[in-house]
């Protein structure tokens, strides 16, 4: 097993190849003559078509080199239920006009692609009918709160694992994402070919112990901002304390070792990379690194939040405001990163 | 061959019964493991899940008197890629759960659905993928404009074919229909599984007379409308003489011609039945039945309208209240009503 430690620009390069060497390994070992897709958590924005547009690049070069004819390529995008599955849509047509440019092995005649809704843990396609499953930043989301946590105010002004969170908090996540992962890898073993290839990344962590900054410290800053709020009677504390994000972040050896136990996938690597949460270069950016780091986090916990804390609008604003202030602060001293696994799994036979 | 001539509410019964009958006589002559449902023009209404929901449960249902488990079910949602299928995919936690209550052989892991966008005059699905196909209200929409009229203004007044429309406006949406329709049955053939089952349904006419009431009559009042609206010079004459509707209603001897030409299924049945205008039953409403059709037309034609003519809101307005009028006119001296044709096909072997 390979484990290396790189930038952000190295950890994409390094993604986007690992999805490559996975593709050309199935079209020489498997040789389909139809090859089922599926994105995981493809989510709805200007790049949710992106590695798929790769995948069928990859599948129509390799079978020129190999002179073999295109497979039919079945390909299904899925997510959660309430992702904008029409905007998605909407941006096929593009898709299939540049497919139709470059690759001249793929038409309208052998590549479909449909829209998949529901939760990745659970199952979501037929017995054996894939070949190749993606998932990009997404298996850090949990599929609920850790059991047991909702009810209890054991992780009091905390909204993730921190360094003062007790034991049973920090046993909750763990049994949760083992619980989530555990039943993630059973659905796509029953979905997949043996042979088949799997590309996961998410956010995890280094280090093996869970309170580590790199896996929790963009939850331990907005905690700060909220319990800032709730100095100032705009949140109710309590609320706080009974707050927990549906979130995980591994370790390597976590994931591995849920392989392992699941049994039917064999580790071809994993890799480890980081991403500044800045997202490196800030030269020539008008706006502060806690400014962008802000509005990062708001775009993907906004709703969460909502949900939970009932913000009016304009607290809302304050919240994140002041979150980029703290953001700011602790950027002035370090820099700030997330680390993201990267990690190649193959069926066993 | 049967033809039998009905009103809606046996018409709809006859649909239904007809869709039960396809699926236990594939459950019964094929027995698939696996079976591939698609429902072609599913829309996005309070209704576009009712026909796979009653599929489900015939599938469900006919395993139990067989004895046999229930296959794995593959159900695909098709329409345009401008359907709302977000709406779509909101409405499945209801039919699953549904499912679980009414289906005991319905669970988690064997009944797959998934939105596939696309136009059904080409190939939207994998060969050989397709035990049953089912399409309703969709396929008199031609895939566009039939070819030479969009540069001509040989249809002068009339946005469909009328009595006072040259032959060569005829001849130009028959051969529109028979391209249609002919690729409609080629990308079906090339899907399906031999002795897979086909049911559309689909307005259309009984007499031979493409010029017949019951197949224009509703483009017939509304280029009356509009005509009217020319005169106040609210529109322009020349953009109702260039604007030709997307749609053509065959006959019965059309439809099995171009079946019979194509050459991949068997006409098992063919049944025409009439629908009301005003859907029937008018009394205790407050709307007069114009109105009411007026609202059902708009909504399907409004698009359409505003793409060409660019109308205000307001004009919109004054057009359709205009055709209620004019349809109100009608329905004090003659009884208004569509013909629905509805098909069962059978895939060759």
């Amino acid at each position: 097993m390979q484990v290396i430690h790189m930038n952000k620009g190295e950890g994409e390069t390094i993604g986007i190849s690992m999805v490559d060497a996975a593709i050309t390994n199935i079209l020489w070992e498997i040789q389909p003559t139809s090859m089922g897709v599926a994105d995981l958590g493809c989510s709805s924005g200007p790049n949710s078509l992106t590695v798929i547009s790769q995948i069928i690049h990859v599948v129509d070069t390799v079978s020129h080199q190999m002179g073999r004819p295109v497979p039919e390529l079945r390909v299904f995008l899925n997510d959660l239920l309430d992702n904008d599955f029409n905007s998605v849509f909407q941006s096929l047509p593009q898709l299939y006009k540049q497919l139709s440019n470059d690759c001249s092995g793929i038409n309208e005649g052998n590549c479909y692609i449909c829209g998949s809704p529901g939760s990745f843990y659970g199952r979501l396609f037929p017995s054996q009918s894939l070949h190749f499953v993606h998932s990009s930043s997404s298996l850090h989301w949990l599929s609920q709160v850790p059991s047991g946590l909702e009810a209890t105010h054991l992780n009091k002004e905390k909204l993730y694992i921190s360094k003062s969170s007790p034991a049973s908090v920090v046993e909750a996540y763990q049994q949760q994402f083992q619980k989530d992962f555990s039943l993630f890898l059973r659905s796509r073993a029953h979905e997949m070919v043996v042979k088949g290839r799997m590309v996961l990344s998410f956010l995890g962590r280094r280090s093996p112990d869970p309170s580590v900054d790199e896996a929790c410290y963009h939850w331990e800053l907005l905690a700060r901002a909220l319990m800032s709020l709730a100095l100032d009677g705009l949140v109710e504390k309590e609320s706080i304390d009974s707050f927990n994000a549906p979130y995980y972040a591994p370790s390597q050896e976590e994931v591995e070792h849920e392989v392992e136990k699941e049994g039917s996938f064999v580790i071809h690597s994993v890799e480890a990379f980081e991403i500044a949460w800045d997202d490196g270069d800030s030269s020539g950016l008008k706006e502060s690194s806690g400014t962008r780091v802000a509005k990062t986090i708001r775009a993907v916990v906004e709703l969460m939040i909502e949900n939970h804390f009932h913000l009016h609008a304009e607290t809302m604003d304050v919240l994140f405001r002041r979150y980029a202030k703290i953001v700011d602060d602790c950027f002035s001293e370090t820099r700030l990163h997330y680390t993201n696994l990267l990690i190649y799994l193959v069926k066993k036979g």
